[in-house]
């Protein structure tokens, strides 16, 4: 960025008024102006959300998060890039799918390089080419789902990495410091995600230290680093999940999580508890849901206002063969489609199914052939990005409740 | 194709005399002829092989293979595509590589899915929507290196499959009629892979079994399905490989390769026994040294005369972490590259130079992420399609001498 630049423009306030450049000079003067909010200077500044429409039927919004690194439409899908990259495709191919925003995991990139490493390359979207928004976790999920040893204090959590054994202390404070050094778009508060079952006292205490971890992240966190998420757990209890709301909107954050859910539970109830719980967060900021899910799922939870959403099913399915399609799935390895020379789904726009059979996508999966892979993640983040891409636009129409019933309709 | 056009052309001559249609029409119908040249109907007739220039200095030849899926220009690498996908990529980016032709295995797709599978299918190309030209192995060189159990005959080798440990006899017939069904553009007769090493006695044993294989398919092949290459073996006995050399040429192929090489002998070895059989082959058409090389091998035999060559080298060891650089090659899991933010190599234009460092590949390479094997081997394919194009250029303008020598020191 040049001196020049930073006199002119304010980031923070825009035009200094009085400064009108020429056409040209103007031109000249937005082309550094993305490039300079694309680096860690201003990125961060420019995080807000808003509201487009509102369903009359249902629960349901059209909005648009604004990210130092552009929009995202809402309710959006978070592609699941666990270790900086989503698994078998490049940038370009999730651009092309539709994907804009994905997901990267703290726990994993501590780990391996390191986001020391990171940082010193120029943050996590040089580093794996993604000029896109990115939310990080906290790590919190994983050190208690994948590494060994996990001793819980006050402090924080320490763990054992699952890599090589070494030992490690996530606190609040080094999980903000992790996810800035990433340079993330989107920081989630610490939690300890809440196992199923749980008692009701398990989960308060569970909760607790979570509130208490979340009010030390907002305060370590610095604004304009990038917006910071609040993260709503409580267990399968509504009033622990309210409790919980209540006391993270105290402290304050620029979107909310409910987290704790698809761990085990009932559908039903990951639903009840969703809908109980979402009605309590502030109606003009994002309303995440953690770790979700299938196709119904994310119907359901947009019908009562959620809008963003991550989950690895479409790209862990892709690679266990687990195609899906508007009837349900599809598994690939079945001997029915040896000799199909359909596609997987009739009338899909995909680069998979406008190229390739599903006699070929099952003779590459059985030979375990590395394009399977690809190829099927192709097709099920499509399938996820097409039912996004109809629920916001049912949603702009306010036809929420048609959508619904065709959705359904169609999985006779 | 509809009636009026079988009937208006005639695929062996052209059009018929007399029938001039109008401009519109004739772009409507020239749009079928690509079309059903690419069918099995009149593909194969059309391979031919012309030399465009010939080095002053070397024994090296410019020239260009037609087939009926499109034209090769020699001297060309052919990429391995195993089992119907060059591994990880999409024909879409081999051809943005550059890569004009490319190999697929008999013996892999015999066994799985089936070479009736995928002629029900529509063929190969189809199949792996791949329409440049496919050229099939005869699954010999498999049948020895894979299978368990080999027993050979004068009617052909029987196996085990190495997948199931199925039953199997290869007869040089069958040979033909699975290229055929494959519907591959350049099909190899059976033969014998002599190992090495091997004695004279040996070495003279194998190569009458090949070569009374080789009669035999010539016998069975139908012209019009595609172009026949016959295999020079003969072990490492010059006297030998003169001798296959001549019976070969008085059986008579559309194109020449030499087998039995690169399978453990020092390289000089290899080279030498080139060097004594190239110059026996017919200056017409085109020479193709079999499962070659390494850079330096194909420099060497290009001055030597060779058309063609195909390699598992860039593909697999790109799997493995070498990558190959002008200066020779590096390995990705190197410590030294973990912060490194450099491509590659510098100046390179493939994708993965342009938009990753050194750092991101290794980091995917730790952590076996598979767009790390993709990334990988776009470079290396890359690098090996330059080299190609590079020595064309050079015999193009007369300077192979000159380009042999920057390239050797700049591998200093």
């Amino acid at each position: 960025m040049t001196p020049y630049f930073v006199g002119a423009f304010i980031p923070a306030r825009g035009w200094r008024a009085g400064v009108k450049p020429a056409p040209t000079f103007a031109r000249v003067l937005h082309k550094r102006l993305v490039k300079a909010c694309r680096s860690k200077v201003c990125k961060k500044m420019t995080f807000s959300f808003e509201i487009l429409h509102k369903s009359s039927e249902t629960g349901a919004r059209l909005g648009k998060m604004h990210t130092g690194h552009g929009d995202v439409e809402t309710p959006a899908f978070i592609p699941v890039g666990t270790q900086a990259t989503v698994k078998s495709l490049t940038p370009e191919e999730l651009r092309g799918l539709g994907v804009q925003i994905i997901l990267a995991n703290t726990y994993h990139l501590y780990l391996r390089p390191g986001h020391d490493v990171i940082a010193g390359l120029g943050g996590l979207h040089r580093f794996m080419h993604w000029d896109g928004p990115i939310l990080t976790d906290s790590g919190g999920y994983q050190v208690f789902s994948l590494s060994r040893l996990r001793k819980i204090s006050n402090e924080g959590v320490t763990f054992q990495s699952h890599l090589d054994g070494s030992k490690h202390l996530l606190t609040p404070e080094m999980a903000m410091e992790i996810q800035d050094a990433l340079g993330s778009d989107i920081l989630m508060c610490l939690d300890e995600c809440t196992p199923y079952p749980a008692t009701h006292a398990e989960s308060l205490e569970s909760l607790e230290l979570s509130t208490d971890w979340a009010r030390r992240c907002k305060k370590h966190h610095e604004p304009e680093r990038g917006a910071l998420f609040g993260i709503v757990q409580g267990g399968m209890y509504q009033d622990l999940r309210a409790q919980a709301a209540e006391v993270l909107i105290d402290v304050g954050f620029d979107g909310y999580a409910l987290g704790g859910l698809s761990v085990g539970e009932p559908k039903e109830l990951m639903i009840d508890v969703s809908a109980a719980t979402l009605p309590l967060l502030p109606d003009s900021l994002p309303r995440y849901v953690m770790g979700v899910g299938t196709s119904e799922e994310l119907v359901e939870l947009v019908a009562l206002g959620t809008d963003m959403f991550d989950c690895v099913i479409p790209t862990r399915n892709a690679r266990n063969g687990q195609l899906f399609v508007r009837r349900g799935s599809i598994n690939i390895c079945n001997a029915q489609y040896r000799d199909d020379q359909a596609p997987v789904e009739a009338g899909c726009r995909c680069y998979t199914c406008l190229h390739y059979s599903r006699a070929y996508l099952r003779h590459l999966f059985m030979a375990k052939e590395l394009l399977a892979y690809r190829l099927n993640t192709i097709h099920n983040i499509h399938h996820f990005m097409t039912l996004m891409r109809e629920m916001r636009e049912a949603i702009r129409q306010d036809q929420f409740e048609a959508f619904r019933k065709r959705f359904y309709s169609e999985r006779k």
